[in-house]
């Protein structure tokens, strides 16, 4: 146990939590008091560490997906595979604006018609439906026209993007490594993508408007903006 | 007061404490009991309220940033507005990855030679490089090379958004207007580029491998996957 904290950089007494609340599997009893955990033990840990500390997940949730992944239903096949990346990737939606999703002048309508407009096949019970709906209803609340005019463009660059995610997940072998993938490309993706749009943000506004020349800043770049 | 959180569904309590932290500017007293709101008022609360509920921004930070609004630097001009818009913007990313960010086996180097390579003009200070490098240090923890092939994808998604976004941002009239865009476009974007990336995975799940048969399933078009 001192070895896989050491290992993976997690205290031994979280190692201990998520061994209770089933989100590791136990180790191979050596003896009574002594177990031996392998490379998937260290593995584990990372994964949950990013769903838990990156993705803020619920440990409950991380909890069930896990168990969900161990016993799969009967029957198997793609029709479960299908079921269960819909599973791993709807645990993914934070639902923190469920408040405003409760105001009648939410966005539900406008995000309805982007997606049958763009003809997206997206099951009614996607929870990441009310999380667009909140957002674009905060929007029009605001009176913000001009970023709601954007949407076309966050939606297409979300497609072209989904396609590569969907084809990386599809391209590995077995529905452990694939639930992984969709995990992390949701986890991950968000903290890349919001991080690289703010950095692109201030390369056009350096460009477009110079950059500041107080005493803390200095452009990684030497060319002129 | 009570018609103000009427018509913000703000909760009067929440106002009180919006006043003193002075989030929220103080009404026009018409009596010493009694003040009157005025319909910026109402958009404040709305622009809070994104700030704070969707975007999970500290009040204090809120706060500073509001005080900085009402007292530009003086001399002003492009260089203040820039640092203004700068100050805003590195208030938005949220610094939940400090711990990862220790990691020696981080990703600080791979976000430096992307952005050399890109010729991005891009502040040594801006707080998205270190969440950028967690994200990335995660998955070459977890030996998740195919996910981190798609970085450059990601990258130059994120500054075909950024142009539109800072275009938007520059077409306001008024440090105010571009830095409530600036909040706006960053909050509400994250929220809405999430959404959309997650049900574009659905459409693109759905057409390669099918539409899950369990009982609650109901596509929302009905095209053959």
């Amino acid at each position: 146990m001192a070895e896989l904290s050491e290992r993976s950089g997690v205290p031994i007494p979280t190692i201990r939590y998520y061994l209770r609340e089933g989100l590791l599997p136990q180790g191979r009893f050596t003896s009574p008091n002594q177990a031996s955990y392998d490379e998937a033990h260290v593995h584990r840990l990372g994964l949950i560490r990013a769903m838990v500390e990156i993705g803020e997940m619920p440990i409950a949730t991380v909890g069930k997906l896990f168990r969900h992944l161990e016993n799969p239903s009967p029957g198997g096949g793609n029709d479960d595979e299908s079921r269960t990346l819909g599973l791993v990737q709807y645990a993914l939606v934070r639902q923190k604006s469920s408040s405003a999703g409760e105001d009648p002048a939410d966005g539900s309508d406008v995000v309805s018609t982007l997606l049958e407009r763009l003809s997206w096949n997206v099951r009614e019970q996607h929870p990441a439906r009310s999380v667009l709906a909140a957002a674009v209803g905060n929007l029009r609340r605001l009176g913000q026209d001009d970023i709601l005019a954007l949407l076309d463009r966050y939606a297409a660059a979300a497609h072209e993007l989904a396609e590569a995610e969907v084809a990386l997940t599809l391209a590995r072998t077995g529905i452990d490594q694939r639930a992984e993938a969709v995990v992390l490309v949701g986890v991950l993706g968000d903290a890349m993508l919001g991080a690289l749009r703010r950095l692109a943000q201030e390369d056009v506004v350096i460009r477009e408007i110079g950059v500041p020349t107080d005493s803390t800043a200095s452009a990684t770049s030497d060319r002129p903006a």
